[in-house]
């Protein structure tokens, strides 16, 4: 027996994003947020997701200029060595400042999010960093009275001007970020709001749509998203509608 | 302005499977596949996926089996180092029969399914492998005309037996290892299938459901699944209900 199905995987995208156009409303989205929303609804398997998304004004725009600016820059620079945690090191002298453009670190609250990013579209120096393994984390959350997941968002304090934030997994990383952004936290290029779940997504997520403290984001309301949705969030900047064939 | 929402991680966990339990009609479920249906909603937020759940008789408990087992042959034994692109090195002439007890292969089609799989609740021994990345892997697909996710999953035959298979992505994948079994490859103790998406997912997870070659599996019917799903369904084999922390 040979089973009956689509092997090209060039075709596979392609009859993908087809059968998404033609299944779902994206007219309420922005035109340049489209491209993105495809690819959302083709890491979960639904069109009906369009409904619940936002996007802010420029949004798309922000994330794809803050990898622009990078690319222009990036020529002999480097980025923070990873440590064994998978957090790069942000003590590293060399990247003291948040001016320095030679980096583009894009956050992620947990590794599969990070996993799920394609690293080859990445412009050189652009790196998705996971600080939720970090040795430093597991106490700070103990000292804050909160999860790792948000104690971990305090790590990237440091480097949050202009960064890419990608959020998958845990609310209480966006309603730690927030708090942050409230208290003066420098702020990043873009946030990508996709915590899933039951207890706190639909509400941090409604908290980001509210009061973004003037930080371009895209979200999706409600107790769907997940790691899947944050990370084809970030390759939609990089690729569009390119597949990637695998 | 702090923001009201629930900071502590067990209670988080707690709270969310009190409103699974709750809000998802598992009746039609086998008592052993409730924890793992409750974390798979978890995984995506959604409780109505337990209608579109199938789950052969006995597939839990067959998991279960396939981790007891090795929990009880691991003490000394090692299992295959892992190569650059994330396989485990499956020549590893230690390993080349698929009696050797010692190890128990959880064969993943993506790094994020991987990387969801918490390993500190796995026996020793037990280890997620991805083949994808595996250098033979883009040759390989060439010579079958097909996707490398398919390709990859040939990597996994010769210790396919008794393994775990968690599929979270691609449905080409689930279709080229069911041709395997239909073939004559060694079985698996259990497959999660949870490939995703609008070209394959539905068919091929049908497939997996209609003729599963003895092979107990879960499944999620219909274009929904995802690799937090795939990996979900893993935690819930060693971890139940109970929370990891996070």
């Amino acid at each position: 027996m040979t089973l009956d199905y689509e092997r090209d995987p060039a075709a596979i995208y392609r009859q993908s994003f087809a059968t998404i156009a033609a299944e779902a409303d994206l007219s309420a989205l922005p035109e340049a947020a489209r491209p993105m929303a495809i690819r959302l609804i083709h890491a979960c398997g639904m069109v009906d997701i369009a409904t619940d998304l936002r996007v802010s004004e420029g949004a798309v725009e922000a994330g794809q200029a803050a990898l622009a600016r990078l690319g222009s820059e990036t020529k002999g620079g480097g980025y923070p060595a990873r440590a064994p945690g998978g957090a790069a090191d942000l003590s590293d002298p060399k990247h003291s400042t948040n001016q320095d453009l030679r980096i583009l670190p894009i956050f992620c609250d947990s590794e599969m999010v990070a996993r799920g990013i394609i690293a080859r579209a990445l412009p050189g120096g652009a790196t998705p960093i996971v600080t939720l393994n970090d040795p430093a984390v597991p106490d700070l959350a103990k000292r804050r009275g909160t999860t790792r997941s948000a104690a971990a968002t305090e790590l990237w304090r440091e480097r949050l001007a202009g960064s890419i934030v990608a959020i998958g997994n845990a609310p209480t990383a966006l309603f730690h970020l927030l708090e942050g952004l409230e208290q003066g936290w420098p702020r990043p290029a873009l946030i990508l709001g996709f915590p899933v779940g039951f207890v706190g997504a639909a509400e941090s997520k409604q908290a980001l749509a509210e009061r973004p403290h003037g930080v371009p984001f895209v979200t999706l309301l409600g107790r769907r998203g997940g790691s899947a949705m944050a990370a084809a969030a970030v390759n939609a900047l990089t690729l569009g509608l390119r597949g990637d064939g695998t």
